[in-house]
């Protein structure tokens, strides 16, 4: 058994975990990050690509910014495809200046474990049996097996930083937990394929046989999805079916100039919904995916991890200064504000943009009243917006 | 067997009714009202009182405003009470000057009968059987009894005011009509009492043991409501339990002020969504409730019948002016568009506000944050407020 101290403990080197070690890091305050994974295999996960401004500024404040600067594209704005329609929401516009940037999180992880790199702070791959311990004392604990050994971390707090399947929401007693949760019928089927994108923003389309997104992650990278049943065979989806099908749900004019290619990555991913009430256990605090799902209608998952990261780093850095440890028991009700709006707007893109096999005739008209009036409103165009680029982070205090 | 003629025959004298028939006789085209009750029924129904300015207009352009213009109270805004918090939605700010008019449909329809009456108009109350025939035909025709007779009378048009259980929309085949329908699992308990309002604006209350309404028709008369479950059976509310009820879910600030006194109506009103398409059949068109239903909540109702009234009488009078009967095919078409934005915000400001017993934590927790969100978000306000001052009515070419 070998035994280390540190400040903060994190669990997970996923882009939350790497950013608070970062913030920290720069704040002067110890961490150490324990992964179940390898680097390679973290770096190779393809996610999420659009940031908000909030999560930028916060790269930004953290010095992992230069390659997002050089690469990264500003978009000023996203397409809505109704009916074979074009919708131009015009972010910049209805929001007073703001606009998101297009770097894929794949890029994110790498530049955070490059920065973490360069500083020195340290970071365990493949460590396995990972459990925190003592979360109602004042020194919790981590143990967990790394190259055949094992170890104990002891620590002051410890961030959950690991995801929906990870232990730390795991360690939490069940009754001190509620759950709030939706599982949609539907998954999306996502491609990644070296072409150029169809369109210079990204285009979010409603058609009667499902929904299909046009994204990208670079001038000549582009990630197309499409909504399929939930139980799809992947082997049924060859990339000419998944071409087909997504022109069919284009409007035509993208249709005609869709250019494209053999996929480079192929994946299905389930569509859910998902809160856990309160985020936080003693000394532990859950961040992102450990404490709440969205579907990724609205590309708001990688985004609200990155305030929590905020909230998180923002109460220790007065907790360290300042000795304000009462600021420690607010971290959850002062993230599920925010989380709650972004689950609502996720919940109500992918409502409005889906199909809903099941769904009374009713509800289609609504959905398709709801989508009609917010488009054609100028008000109801500004709520799109205002969520789109990123509602304003909760103050602290 | 008698035998008369009109231009247009309109079945109902509800307001929608009465309102077609003074607009299309003041343009000089002849028209006679058929109605099931008697005047003093009709006049004795205690409805809507929240006229949008599309109404207040079209009521103007009847000529039937001079006692509204004296009565009537403007009102620039509405409180919506959340968690026994007052937010103030300022229609006339958030609108760009618009507001709405506190004025009972009650006294809508007793100016409009006197309207008629003054024009020498026709209305033959106490019709029995009434039934349209040769819808189909270019001389459709209305039979019924009156006073021991029976009439035959022929027309151009038939115009369907007579509600949702009305002949109108039954006598159309059932396989050319598609019905879009949504039933809530609970209602409206209202009195009326000659008590000051409790507030100068109307208040929607949220509270966790159901939705309240505080609303009026004078500033001597009151109008309050509870939401109550759907079977609930109005003996069990006596006016003390009502006002006992109704001050729990009030914020405190309001329920210190409410002045309570004995109660001059009271009755329980289930709430359901309900549409039909198209709103046509051959020569008969329908109007308001015969062709749709809004839940109370939002005030829509009386006002989607108006601009119902309004399309079929612009429609009208290009067919008798200008020949131009290619608009009739349109009349459905045209309602419809503004009918499903109504239903929208009606579904939305019902689902928002009420309590729904059964929905999982997950739907509770979205409505909750929907809530919030429109709240505290100008544009969400916005949203609220040109919804709730009405949105435009919509060209007939």
């Amino acid at each position: 058994m070998k035994t280390l101290t540190t400040q903060v403990a994190i669990i997970g080197a996923g882009p939350s975990g790497l950013l608070l070690g970062q913030l920290l890091h720069n704040a002067g305050i110890e961490t150490l990050i324990v992964e179940r994974q390898s680097a390679d295999y973290v770096q190779g996960r393809i996610r999420a690509g659009v940031l908000e401004q909030g999560m930028v500024d916060l790269l930004r404040e953290a010095g992992v910014h230069h390659r997002m600067d050089r690469e990264g594209l500003v978009h000023d704005g996203f397409e809505l495809a109704l009916n074979g329609q074009l919708t131009h929401i015009d972010l910049k516009a209805l929001t007073g200046g703001q606009s998101v940037m297009i770097y894929g999180q794949t890029e994110v992880t790498r530049d955070l474990m490059a920065a973490r790199a360069e500083a020195g702070a340290a970071t365990l791959y493949e460590a396995r049996n990972v459990q925190p311990h003592g979360l109602n004392s004042d020194r919790p604990w981590l143990t967990f097996e790394h190259q055949g050994d094992t170890f104990r971390v002891e620590c002051d707090y410890i961030a959950g930083c690991d995801g929906f399947h990870g232990v730390a929401r795991q360690s939490i007693p069940a009754d001190s937990l509620k759950i709030f949760e939706r599982v949609y019928p539907f998954g999306w089927l996502g491609i990644l394929a070296d072409t150029p994108p169809v369109h210079g923003e990204l285009v979010y389309a409603k058609h009667p046989r499902g929904f299909a997104l046009c994204s990208m992650r670079s001038p000549i990278r582009s990630r197309y999805y499409l909504q399929v049943p939930v139980e799809e065979p992947l082997e049924e989806w060859s990339d000419e079916r998944f071409w087909g099908e997504l022109k069919t749900r284009l409007p035509r004019e993208l249709a005609e100039q869709l250019v494209t290619g053999p996929s480079i990555e192929k994946s299905i991913a389930p569509l859910r919904s998902f809160v856990v009430e309160p985020m936080q256990y003693g000394r532990l605090f859950l961040l992102g995916d450990a404490a709440h799902i969205v579907p990724p209608t609205g590309a708001k998952g990688l985004n609200l991890a990155a305030s929590d990261v905020s909230t998180l780093y923002r109460i220790l850095l007065k907790v360290y200064r300042e000795g304000r440890v009462d600021l420690l028991q607010r971290y959850s009700a002062i993230c599920l504000r925010r989380v709650w709006k972004a689950e609502r707007f996720s919940w109500w893109m992918t409502s409005m943009l889906h199909s809903f096999p099941e769904a009374d005739g009713f509800s289609q008209r609504i959905a398709e009243s709801e989508l009609e009036y917010f488009i054609h409103s100028e008000a109801g165009r500004r709520t799109i917006a205002e969520n789109y680029v990123g509602l304003p982070y909760e103050p602290i205090e």
